[in-house]
């Protein structure tokens, strides 16, 4: 059940990304979030240290609820391209659906902010994932090369090609975003 | 021989790309612009109609250095792969050497100044680039997909793994760069 702190932190979040993408995380001030959150600044700092924390905090919360998209209908027991095509359309769709939490996620990685971040804890609620790129290494159908290139193989094309800001002609066509994963997969198969 | 235009116009063009990093779009006024560039906002107009232009202009001339820097040494008789990797190399390291650069278009890119530029135009800088991918599909080395899948496969791993800010822990050592450029080729090669 939703309780009032939930509403609350819920209004406070829409908030935050709403104003950070309006008008930047250095005019974005804790009286102009709680305003368009509804809430007094007195309430937004009932669960936020600073606004410094309500960015990192609604970072985290994008990036949480990316993961709980992202790994529905997770089957570890499936081939290792089927359990990646499945999560890229999840990944697809959901960034489709999301783009305000896209550009927050930019700009948020491009800012001092991201330092502030407990990325090891962002890394665990991808955990699932890691280690079936960790058994296609081990079983030789994934190129064994560092971690960081595979992600960008596999997951950023699929943020670029979702955005529309960032490939203004691009189509998503069922056939289109089958293409882009096949690309993918070979890209990091071996 | 530079002459006093082109001092003031490369000085409004680095003030503008600090500017905007640091406070964002909407707070880097045309004074304030104008007094980090060491100009009076009069001068700012002469070579400016308003602030949008600054920024648009700003943006294209980073495409411009961008593509004059990535088609150095191009050299259309090479096979196709050994073309794309030196610029492959030459976009790493420009982006390497120029975050500021990088950091201005990806927050450009998702503002709404985007939709403001000349894209046909910003093509053309990178036609040779162009030119060659289509030969290699022609011939059948390289898949007959989308243009912009083409595009996010083979540049834009780049603009990721080359940026810190996005990928803390990534080394740039000549074999990480060069892993990630046969991915680029996997992926894009039939």
């Amino acid at each position: 059940m939703r309780t009032k702190d939930d509403d609350k932190i819920a209004a406070l979040f829409g908030a935050t990304v709403k104003l950070v993408n309006e008008i930047g995380f250095a005019a974005s001030s804790v009286s102009k979030i709680a305003k368009e959150a509804k809430v007094s600044p007195a309430t937004l700092y009932v669960y936020y240290e600073n606004k410094e924390a309500l960015l990192v905090s609604t970072y985290v919360e994008i990036k949480r609820e990316l993961s709980q998209v992202v790994l529905r209908d997770f089957d570890e027991g499936r081939p290792i391209r089927d359990t990646l095509q499945i999560v890229w359309r999840n990944l697809f769709e959901h960034i489709s659906n999301h783009l305000d939490y896209f550009r927050y996620m930019e700009q948020f990685s491009n800012s001092p902010y991201t330092d502030q971040v407990d990325h090891a804890r962002l890394e665990r609620f991808f955990e699932p994932l890691a280690q079936v790129i960790q058994r296609g290494i081990a079983e030789k159908i994934i190129k064994d090369v560092d971690r960081d290139i595979l992600k960008v193989f596999i997951w950023h094309p699929v943020m670029v090609l979702a955005n529309p800001r960032l490939c203004q002609g691009f189509e998503m066509t069922d056939k289109n975003i089958e293409d882009a994963f096949t690309m993918a997969w070979d890209a990091i198969k071996l």
